[in-house]
C-alpha cells in the first residue's frame, strides 16, 4: 500500500489560515516523512460543507501525479465515533472521515484506518489521526483493513456546489451536453458561451468551468452577488 | 549550533498574506539554503499582537521534528533599537526580536544574533534580518553571543489569547485540573464537555482545545461573536 | 534556456485562495518536475488589476536566487488571443501572458511560448498552459520562439500601486532623491520620517518602504483608510 518516489501530500480542509492548524499537520508531517512535499488544496471549505469539499477535491485531485496521498480534513462530527477512512482511486490514495468528504469518488479499494492507540486529543484529528497516517503510508507503515462500504451523499445537481472568488457559480450539472438554461432565485439565464470575454460585460451568462462543471458568470464581476446565491441554494434547470 | 540533515524552517508572523512579504522571507531563505523546506505556521497574527503570537508559537512548535528553526517576526518596533534573539528551547530554535514573542518559552540557550552588517533597511527585518539568520543557521554560519535575559511579559491567564477560525475562544487558562466556571463580558458558562460533539446545539460550553488550553465554544457556532468578546478581553474565573 | 540545479518556481496570481485553482497549479507543476520547490507570492492580486501584479512582481523577484521561474497569471482576457510570453531578466525567468504584467521588467530576452496543442481548456490558462510552461522550463522541453516586442504599460508615478495589509499606501515613485509632499485626496502629506518608530502616533507622513517605493503610512494605523485612497487613486505631488 506504500506509494513510492517522491511523495506528494495535498490538504483540502475547513480550517482557514487564521490559525496554525495546518502548519502543525505540515509539522507532523515532516517528522515522520522529512521527504514529503505537501501542496495546500484550500483550507477555506466553508466550515462543515461536506459536499462543497467533496466537489473541491473531485476538480482538483487528477491534475496531481500519481500515487499523490490526499488528505481531506472537514469534520462536523470530530469526536464522535466516525471512521477513518484511507482509499485508492484512479491511482491516488485518499485519507479523511467516513462523513461524505468521498461522495464523488469511485473508489478501487476502501479501507478504515487502524491507529496504534487512541488519538491524542478528542478535538484535531487532522494532527491526531490522518496527518500521521498520510506520512505513515508513504513509508509503508500504516495499518489499516479493508471495509465493505462508507458514507455516499447524494448530490443534487440542482444545486450551488462552490462559489469561486470571481463569485462564479458553480452548479452541479456536468456542462458537457448541457443545452438547457437555468434559474436561479427567480433569474433566468439563458446565454451560454465559450469563454469569459465572449459575454457582453455586465450580464449572467452560463459557461463550462475548469472543472467541467456549468457556472452562472458575470464578466468582471460577481454572479453570485448579482444572482443573491450562496453554496447549497437551490437552481432550476429546464432542458 | 547547526541544525543537521533535511532542516524545517517554520514563518510566524503578522504580515498576512495579501503582500509578497512572506514569499520574498522564503526566496532571501532558498537563495542561502537551498534545501530548506518552509512552512507557514499562520501570517494572520493580529498586528502588533505579541502575546497572541507567544501563544501560536508554544501551540505550535512542539509537533515539528527536532532541530526545527521557528522564526517570529510581529514587531510593533521595527525600526528601533530591538535586539535579533536566537534561542534554543527542547532541542528546537527560535529567532525573532526581543520584544516578548518569547514569553511562552523555556529557553536553555539564548543569543543575541550579529549580522554582518546594518540591515539594508530600516522597514522589513523579516527579509533583511530574520529570513537570512534562519538560513545561515542550518549552514552553521550565524553570527550569535551568548545574553543573559530577554524580554518575558506576563501573560494574565483569565485572558482571551486568541480566537480560532471558527469562533472558539481559547483562554490563558490550562484546561487540566481546571474545574471552575467562566463569565466572559457578562456571560457565565459553566457547562463543561470533552469533545464539541457532545455539546447541544446553540449552547456555549467549555472545553479542553487541541492546545490543552481552555476554550469557551459554541456547537457549529462563533463563541466570539456571541460573547463580544475578542483577543485581549479580560475574563472571570470562578473555581 | 534550462534553469539548473534546484528550481524555484514563484506564482503570483489573482486566484485567491478560497478556491483550489493554486493548488492545482502545483499538482501540475509536480507532475512534470518533481523536484519543483514552488513559492506563492501572493494570490490576492485584486482581480484584472495588471499593474498592481506588475509592482508585487518588481517589488519580489530579486530576492529570490538566480534562475528562479516567476509565473504571474493576472489575465482579465483569458480566452482571447494573448499571446504567453517567456522572458529572461536579470538571471531570471518569466511566464506569464502578454497583457502588461511584465511592464516593470527591462527583459534581455523575450519569447512566445509554442504549447503543443490547443489548451485543456478557455478559462484556466494558468493550470494548463502556464504551470506546464514553467516545469518544462525547468526540464529544458518548453518550445519558444524569439518575438520583437510585449505590451508594456504606462505607469504614472503619482498613482496608487498597491495598499499593503498594514494600509500603508504604496506610490508609483521611487524614494531615493524624493523631497517633495505629496497630497492624496485633499489631504496634504509633509513629513518624512526613516522610520515607522519616528513617527507620531496618529499622524500621516512619507517613508521609504522596503521596497524603495514611497509609501503614505499611519503609525499603527491604516493611511489607506484614513486617506480613502485605493489602488489606482491618482496622488498630486509638488517637489
Amino acid at each position: 500500500m506504500a506509494s513510492t518516489g517522491k511523495p506528494v501530500i495535498t490538504l483540502l480542509t475547513d480550517f482557514g489560515l487564521l490559525d496554525p492548524y495546518v502548519g502543525i499537520m505540515k509539522g507532523v508531517i515532516l517528522g515522520i516523512c522529512p521527504d514529503a512535499r505537501i501542496v495546500d488544496l484550500t483550507h477555506d471549505v466553508i466550515p462543515y460543507q461536506i459536499l462543497q469539499a467533496a466537489f473541491l477535491l473531485e476538480q482538483s485531485w487528477p491534475y496531481f501525479p500519481a500515487g499523490t496521498i490526499h488528505v481531506v480534513v472537514v469534520d462536523p462530527g470530530v469526536g464522535t465515533a466516525r471512521r477513518p477512512l484511507l482509499m485508492e482511486a484512479g491511482g491516488h490514495y485518499f485519507i479523511g472521515p467516513d462523513n461524505g468528504v468521498f461522495s464523488l469518488l469511485k473508489p478501487t479499494a476502501i479501507y478504515e484506518l487502524m491507529p496504534d492507540g487512541p488519538p491524542a486529543s478528542n478535538t484535531f484529528h487532522g494532527r491526531d489521526v490522518f496527518a500521521p497516517a498520510a506520512a505513515r503510508l508513504v513509508l509503508g507503515e500504516v495499518g489499516a483493513k479493508p471495509v465493505a462500504g462508507y458514507v455516499r451523499l447524494a448530490v443534487d445537481p440542482e444545486t450551488v456546489l462552490h462559489i469561486d472568488r470571481f463569485g462564479n457559480v458553480i452548479t452541479g450539472l456536468k456542462a458537457a451536453g448541457f443545452h438547457g438554461t437555468v434559474t436561479a432565485n427567480g433569474t433566468l439565464v439563458q446565454r451560454r458561451v465559450a469563454t469569459y470575454a465572449d459575454a457582453p460585460m455586465g450580464e449572467l451568462f452560463l459557461i463550462e468551468g475548469s472543472s467541467g462543471h456549468l457556472e452562472i458568470a458575470l464578466n468582471q464581476g460577481s454572479a453570485a452577488e448579482r444572482l443573491g446565491v450562496g453554496v447549497g441554494s437551490a437552481l432550476h434547470v429546464v432542458r
